[in-house]
């Protein structure tokens, strides 16, 4: 309920850890850690099982992996280097269960006339788990679409338009040349749009996207997105990636409608990166610090401990009152955002490019 | 034939004084020019009106209107106002020449469902021109995608970025709040795409727009490109408005497909400037020079008889040898040229948003 | 004492604000008022007057002059065209208030040898005022530089070197070609520099400007900031001019020397605009609403009673307890800042032209 | 005297070319060559000794490096850390032989008030070359300021600015915690400026960077700027480095001042790297060409001969002839200069940052 004057976050991650402080066990919900000591690296898997814990999440089935390193804002290229080369484990894997089975491999650049729709049938995608576990990238042709979702002027939403940036895009070049041309054995076609916000062009992110993907027919779209955390000690070191796409409400800029296999009729990755903490988390967290304050002081202890016997509708209540009314559409973002949104942003394409480019 | 070399010129205007030097009358194409004095204005329109003609310009039939101005290149606020307003009448009379009879007024807003492709049906936009001729913008419920093509980190191929940068898009406006809440009686939905060039995108600009096109509808597209010259002189100081759309080999960055009515399935007008010459023309003009100066040479004089008497594949052959091999895929373009761009940018900005906005 | 948290503001307004709230009259500090009902401005002077005040605001003596409008966040060219003449007005006083009595008129081109100390002498600078009343900008020679301060790079800290960019600098024509040419009875120079920040440029702001005044003789320099406030309300929608420079810890960027007579030798006009809230602030805020809010709860208005009883160290002590270790560098900003930053740089950018260019 | 209309060169090696074209032996000037065949790199440097060489050539007396590798257009890193580590080699000699005897090693962070000049004496620098040969940079302590010449905003005049920006400045980190802290036997400070060109500041750059070097006190200036070059094929394929500084007339935006130890008071060293071929060296090479091309017809072989017996003011006048007016300011430069420009000022970076951060 806390929601509605947005304490919000993207990360799965958090939604999570806002049941346990609460501890409250979610049915359909299952959490895996892993914590890599000598990279100081902590990796969350969040796999959202039942439409129940979908409900619960506020997130659709699906999986989120939450790669957490402090040290992504440090510019430490050879520690960069080892996060994209885990990020790129990762997004291999799930461009393998997402594409495997889609098409036979082979067929892919000669086959793409307009009306071959039979080859992209979905029936084939998500049902088939047999055909795909053993599939590898390196034996598959992949055409995929690189989204770079946001507003290249605001600095801390230009994270999708900066990998857009970075990327070794290869779709006109095997096109033009060939495959063997480029001593591919099996196709990878990499294409990218920055499709810019609705404020400049008028329509819905997915409205172009989705042109472009009917028209280009990848075999997957990988989004990538800046988000809001609740946690600004999570800003600019944290990636999270889903296999569920970017959903109504994420990002900087509040895209409207998802893109989403549902939407746009491939699989879609999302990747996102928190840059921002919307200001009204910053009021909620001060209260929440406050209660526990009061603690500790024997006056005002009792004020802590009624407090805290309020239920949400009258902590939404009290927390709506402390809010000021100018804060609605601030955020809050580190004065070296810049610096920090462009290091993530190479670190992620560098990723993207072990993926398909060297595969 | 000397095209081969490229010494070429995306102005149907050069085009035409091409044949004009050699004193040769093309069947199908007619010329017509207007001097604003107090302006210093001069207006051409250069009317390819049969197939043959078509063949002899390289360009499609249709009207190509070009305005040149030497004043366009001074950063005088009102003569650019000036230069907007005369723009904006002949991109006016072009939108209710495309788009009248193309839908009945009233209809916009609901109708865009995928499935209403009858609305929006060729058979009544290039026949019924009886229908046509009264209709006017301010009554009519019209839909526009600006296509702002070129790549905005190259200066002299960043107009359409530029153009697109600076104008009031309204589509997701009037689709929330619908036209009434704006205080339009007839619906001006405006649109606006920046598309990128290949190498960053890995697609044909034609599959970005035509996808984007199929899955938003609009009645009609404005392209914005930055145009080759064969004279310097014209450079920034041009604009040339085609109801033919964007053809391949044009602009800057040489698009290979076209935007035009039959690969995107709506009308197409194009709107250029040009802002290089290709390396190829400043040689081939140099020999031409210096044909003419051999004249006035007691000594020389008669090779320059020599030379004029040669034919095409002789001229060709000859200017072939003199170009160095290196200026292949060179330009020349103004100094200034950043600053010159972004005042034209502006004053083309400004045009569309008198057609559209204020209507 | 709440400053060390940095609950902190750029603009003496605010500053004096405080006070108020504790009802303190502040010696040595005068409040001049003013609403301009029309147009919804609000002009306020705060004027500092004795060191006494300038220890208490911390702030120097001098005067802060507060343009408040709420519709600078709205995009309306004739209504930012009366902010700029309003703003030309007050820049003009400062300038001839500055610039009186500092060099005989019809002096400037010829005499500006690094040797000429005698005539930059700052002994006429500040005492005879008697010299200055009666100076009019358009009867006096004047060379003016611009520094544009912050970080182009960061949207909220980019307002120096917007209004830079639109800057008419006229300082090497006047210099090539003379005043007389320039068709001006009384010369303008105006030069400008975006100087970059330390992080770029590994130097103290200071040292660049001050060893370009030195090299190039200015007798005033304008320098424009991005400025912290308090009130979120007050982002982009306020423009502060002090005829006392720049001074440390002012800014996005938090410059640890100002820009000062005292640092730079000639005159410094100040203008800055609020485009960020440290995030603290926003915690003390809600710390502050809280009391008020515990008021009105029958169970909990003791608690309030009791926290308004806490001395400043107490207080402090509460609030450093409650802002989370994270917030520290970060700041709150809106989401459209880079529009607004742009949109209200060029209404001071065309101030300035009217001063300097057109008069 | 070609030079009038500007067939101008920035570099040394192709202004010695064009007298070995005449087969003329220039006292005075002295050419080395050294290829290395596995990187396909050729390295010329150009000797000016005498004051009578330095007026044949047109540049002042010392030495010119210029470094030839095609492949710098190709985006291979490896091979461009190669071209960095080799640049790098002469850079640091440069700057050893520049600095050496200076002052002594250890006495750079402590004494540089501005009353020291004693220790920038010149009298030092030049004559006791005995103390310098041995000069190790690792053993010696330097302030250098890197100034990045040219418009951000025009593509081929970006190279300085490019370089500016990946550069490692150190000059602050050094002065707030020394040198020790940051494990440094012997400081390095780096600092850099990007002074914007005179349209955009109204002043010299050369009176910025004066003002900058007086009051901040570099041991050494590199100044990076962007270069015209007479033959097309040595765009962005060629980095010159010269122990002379930047000169009036050089680089795409014409400074009329030069970067000079001279002007500045401190040795510069300039690097530069050509990105533009001026349009009337186009029209001069055509013309060129074409009397080669006419030997080889019978009919005309006769014309070519006269030609070839113009004098220069004879060719001057031929050559004024054939070029069109608006070909003034105008330059030729690649359509895709804007990767090649920023490759090529990373590759600068680079090595700037291998001399002066891991030395």
């Amino acid at each position: 309920m806390l929601e509605k004057y947005s304490v919000r976050t993207d990360l799965a991650l958090e939604e999570k850890e806002r049941f346990e402080s609460d501890n409250v066990e979610i049915a359909g919900v299952v959490l895996e850690e892993e914590y890599d000591e000598k990279r100081e690296m902590r990796i969350t898997k969040v796999l959202i099982e039942t439409e129940n814990g979908a409900k619960s999440m506020g997130k659709p089935v699906g999986s989120y992996l939450t790669l957490e390193a402090p040290n992504l804002a440090v510019p430490d290229e050879d520690y960069h280097r080892e996060i994209s080369e885990k990020l790129a484990g990762y997004i291999r894997i799930l461009v393998e269960n997402k594409c495997a089975g889609r098409r036979p491999a082979g067929r892919l650049v000669n086959n793409e006339g307009r009306k071959d729709g039979a080859v992209h049938g979905n029936e084939v995608g998500h049902k088939d788990k047999s055909a795909r576990g053993n599939a590898k990238l390196e034996e598959m042709d992949v055409s995929v679409l690189v989204v770079g979702l946001g507003n290249r002027q605001v600095t801390p939403d230009a994270l999708g338009p900066y990998v857009a940036d970075n990327l070794c895009v290869t779709r006109h070049i095997v096109k033009e040349y060939g495959k063997y041309a480029m001593g591919m054995e099996h196709a990878k076609l990499v294409s990218a749009i920055v499709p810019g916000v609705m404020g400049q062009t008028g329509m819905e992110t997915m409205e172009i996207v989705k042109g472009i993907v009917e028209e280009t027919k990848p075999d997957v779209v990988v989004a990538i997105d800046a988000l809001a955390a609740r946690n600004s000690k999570r800003l600019n070191r944290t990636i999270q990636v889903a296999d569920t796409g970017i959903h109504p409400g994420s990002g900087v800029g509040n895209h409207r409608n998802g893109l989403t296999e549902e939407s746009l009729g491939v699989p879609v990755i999302g990747i996102g990166v928190p840059t921002v903490v919307d200001a009204a988390t910053i009021v909620n967290d001060t209260m929440e610090n406050l209660i526990d304050a009061l603690e500790t002081s024997d006056v005002l202890k009792g004020v802590g401990d009624v407090l805290r016997t309020y239920n949400s509708a009258e902590k939404y209540e009290l927390v709506k009152e402390l809010i000021s009314p100018h804060l609605n559409g601030m955020f809050v973002t580190p004065k070296d955002e810049d610096e920090l949104v462009k290091q993530i942003s190479y670190t992620i394409s560098e990723a993207l490019n072990m993926v398909f480019t060297n595969a």
